[in-house]
């Protein structure tokens, strides 16, 4: 950490300052520049806010010098983590591809995508059970009915199944169903689900919250990893922006900023980060282009009927060519579908 | 909600639209413009999604009309409503002050700093016993030790308490303690928690989430008070924006905004708000100017020393100055503190 | 446009609505809900404020029907424009590369960058002669030397060149040496210049301001093309937002959305779209996966003694693989480099 | 300056970032911590971009320490400026209020609203002669033939005038007719103007750009100030953010964060910064209850006829109902208006 202190402080403020450091169990190491007196914090400064400091008399300002994060650093495993669930691994050359429905409505409809998604060449099945609703009335997800259909027709597809746990004592019930649990980006914040996902030995996929920088993405997967889970997925899928086109800006740079800190698997949603189905084929492309490990996309054979996120839904049709167009995109990346 | 049709469109495209429009119960009103048709769907939009039509062919986009919430909607309960709290009003001509430490950390720095708020002129004690943070190495808060002190606080100054609920299946247990329970901003949208607040009986003070806008947290009162608890406050505490020389950007437009949208009380956060102790008072003074019913703030008695959050804590003397101030504005708005 | 009545509205408020509409010369069109009345505008609105009506009594919210652009739109012109620049074409199936250093500093410095974009295959040789700078203490560019060595670099490589032009008066200069005229981000909504480079026949490259929407892009776009000059390319460069970790946030789903919208050929800008040499490259191949008509990059042979934009410039050996990989990406889309 | 070293890092790269440090001209002092090297950079760091030092092999990132500003820095200018304009002082005790259309749209519209400027207490009349405008079919100003209906206004009511340049060649003209010359938003790194400005001796007041930091509005002053005009106000005028409740967002935070970083006054805009006039005198309240010297407000005798800005203007009686609330704040905070 480094402490710049203000233009005209006295040699007391300075004392207060190096005082307090050490009072921390740090060291204290001065440097005297033209217009501002620095101080640097010598040792391990990630369980300490730096914002204490600002708060003693002298201080103009605080910098962290370390990232926050650290099971999760490249610094400390530079080489690339590969996730394997039941027989597909994330993170490897091969780019992986999960498809299925919004939210799991009915055996009809969740049977004929997961077929849909197997014969264009899938390899995971998404599916929502508990929905996270904007509004009190709208469809709030089959709840455990939803987590049966999944898993039949994991069973008759031979498709492992991703789908997300929205709270902490519902955790145990969803990972005796799931291949993957799934964190949703307006629960990427919530500590105490993620300490239960970090508890179990299931794979979790990640997602960005859409108000959430790349770096708290990373503190988030260090909640679950300290808690003995190492089986993190990450996922970027839009974020908040000022503009309104769309219904979220994918953070496509996000990507190779995410590759060169962290060694666990980066996932691209481009359904949630364009809210709209004719861009979702494009910034599936554009993502793996930049060195995603796998996608993940809403598909439906009714998307006008959907009970939840129809507009940014593929049809069956639709999602084969995307399939195709992103293998090719793969190819020139000199990776697999 | 009002469907506008591409510009070159066809009468096959405009008939499928107004089909699906009836199938979902709704008369379609036709509209034909220069350079496009418009399609209004007439009746109670709220349950529908608007972006399901944008998937039918020949749907430029889709707008609504109504807001979507309605109990929190100032349309069906035009007066104010007053939360009542252990002989405090909150919602009337009275400015409200909460203040107190962000985290509860023993029993001395809680009981101080409750006396400080008490003498100042505060009328509700602030401190949090399960504590949301970033990091898994931080302080993660004392629990239910933190809210008997809190207990024992309220009784020996006669300060109603507020205190922050992280999680469902905790909701009973903080209950027993608090005379408020916060929602704290990155569980805005934690719709489980939104729900067990909803069933129980006590106020609720619902942040709004740092990317949130206010229709979000309009909707997600919405979700409380649908559950049956009617006593819901919001509480602004700032947004995420590109601005960096703050922690947050307070959003003071919210304020008049919000009170014109809704009947429930608004609270400002200048602390969050912020971030630094500096820009608190202005801040609360700006809030209070622009119709805001209270403030909540951070308060410790030895900041540098505080287990979080310190940076943006008032010492008792500042904050006894603060309340001073924020009188003397609340007075030049024919109102008392 | 679509006028929104308040919930509680008089038969005087909307007759008042109602004899505005008409005193603008536009017919007014009543639509009865079961909440509210909405009253449609018919006519070509582009030429009004919406807000305007938002001041009569009664009235909630005015939303636009329109697109407020018009010469740019898909609407009236459904065919991608090609711009042709000396023997280049810009929007045909050919990905163009417009390369060089940020700002040009001496003779040596441009005609060594020059010859390094020509080996590896860039079409357009970009160079800053005047430089908008956000401290005044810095380089501000080498003015008409600069234009002079452009010129020079531009003869001895048979490469058209493109340059920032930033004050209307300034324009009729930088067109006899230039090809291509570059509007920079600051100055998007310059409008005195938008109205200066639309009278001169010259292909003008139009940056999307930091904070500026696709359809404010659009309606710089349509300054230019309502004056007279036909020839313009338009530039994703990169947006502003929370996110700390890049520069700024590279908007990829922009490229799909102008391409749908617009007519005009689509540039990608990924140097100052991420502000990081390292994450150039990436995002390159991801705007060229995603439908972009080219990209602009700096390239500079010595960037650590770069007067401007270090640490975003490519040396000529990371160029080349750059090229190479884009070549991949656009192949796989079947386009040709 | 601070330049972090990555985690693995050779003596050899150390030494060459220290020999570039030296041959800039500057010391460099090392510090080497438990998981990385820094490196200080010792003299005045303005003048060179942090950037250039991150390309260099093995650092990972660069930090400033020094405000890149420095004349309107409160570090070598202890004491508030005030700005002296024909008899009207900004930035002393007394609050100032500016006040008329947006735009000057006839003689009998501008002496009318200037009558009533003057008649409820205001200080300098604002209107605009040069429009920006965002789209090329809307009105874009009366240009000379407003300016001379300012000049007019000015004599007739003895209130000094501010209105808006956009153009470097302008700015002569403009300051014959003009008290104040303001920089709009979209122009404030308009550095060509910001030049021209900076060379003549009327006051200028410089709107922070929607888009721009608190940082960005200080160097743009700076630009004026180092170009010899030291009277300089800043303005506040709301930032866009995701929230699209309101116009922009007024950033609260701003005005105490400016008045602590520098000695310029500050005024602040309310109607630019909500886009509604029902949402004006709550800001205009606020900001003075957060520390502004000044406000800015549009008033127009028919704003649903007004020609631009109609939405945000308010009409001669609410606009006196605003500076006698405003007066009631200015009290409470021991200044008057």
């Amino acid at each position: 950490m480094i402490i710049v202190m203000k233009h005209h402080t006295t040699t007391e403020e300075i004392d207060a300052v190096v005082r307090h450091i050490e009072s921390l169990g740090f060291k204290a190491h001065l440097s005297q520049g033209e217009e501002r007196t620095i101080i640097g914090v010598i040792g391990d400064e990630r369980p300490v806010e730096p914002e204490l400091f600002e708060l003693l008399d002298g201080v103009e300002r605080v910098m962290r010098i370390l990232h926050p994060f650290k099971l999760a650093s490249r610094d400390f495993h530079p080489d690339d983590s590969v996730v394997k669930i039941n027989g597909v691994s994330v993170g490897t050359s091969q780019v992986i591809i999960m498809a299925g429905p919004c939210a799991v409505e009915s055996r009809e409809q969740l049977m004929e995508t997961a077929a849909a998604v197997k014969q264009a060449g899938g390899h995971i099945l998404r599916g929502g059970a508990f929905k996270p609703r904007t509004s009190p009335y709208a469809f709030q997800g089959l709840g455990l009915k939803g987590l049966e259909l999944l898993r039949e027709a994991r069973d008759a597809h031979q498709l492992p199944i991703i789908t997300e746990v929205m709270s902490p004592h519902e955790v145990t019930l969803v990972a005796q169903y799931a291949d993957i649990l799934q964190i949703g980006a307006r629960n990427m914040q919530n500590f105490a689900l993620l300490h239960a996902v970090g508890e179990i030995q299931k794979p979790v996929m990640l997602k960005r919250g859409m108000m959430s920088t790349v770096e708290e993405l990373l503190m988030a997967a260090e909640y679950v990893l300290s808690h003995g889970n190492s089986r993190v997925m990450l996922c970027e899928r839009g974020i908040r922006t000022f503009e309104t086109a769309t219904r979220n800006t994918f953070d496509i740079n996000a990507i190779p900023v995410l590759k060169s800190l962290t060694h666990l698997p980066v996932i691209a949603d481009p359904s949630h980060g364009t809210g709209k189905w004719e861009l979702v084929t494009p910034i599936a492309r554009a993502a793996i282009a930049a060195g995603a490990d796998g996608v993940i996309v809403e598909v439906h054979c009714d998307p006008a009927h959907a009970l939840s996120d129809g507009a940014q839904s593929l049809k069956p049709d639709k999602f084969a060519v995307m399939v195709t167009e992103v293998r090719r995109i793969a190819e020139a990346m000199k990776r697999t579908v």
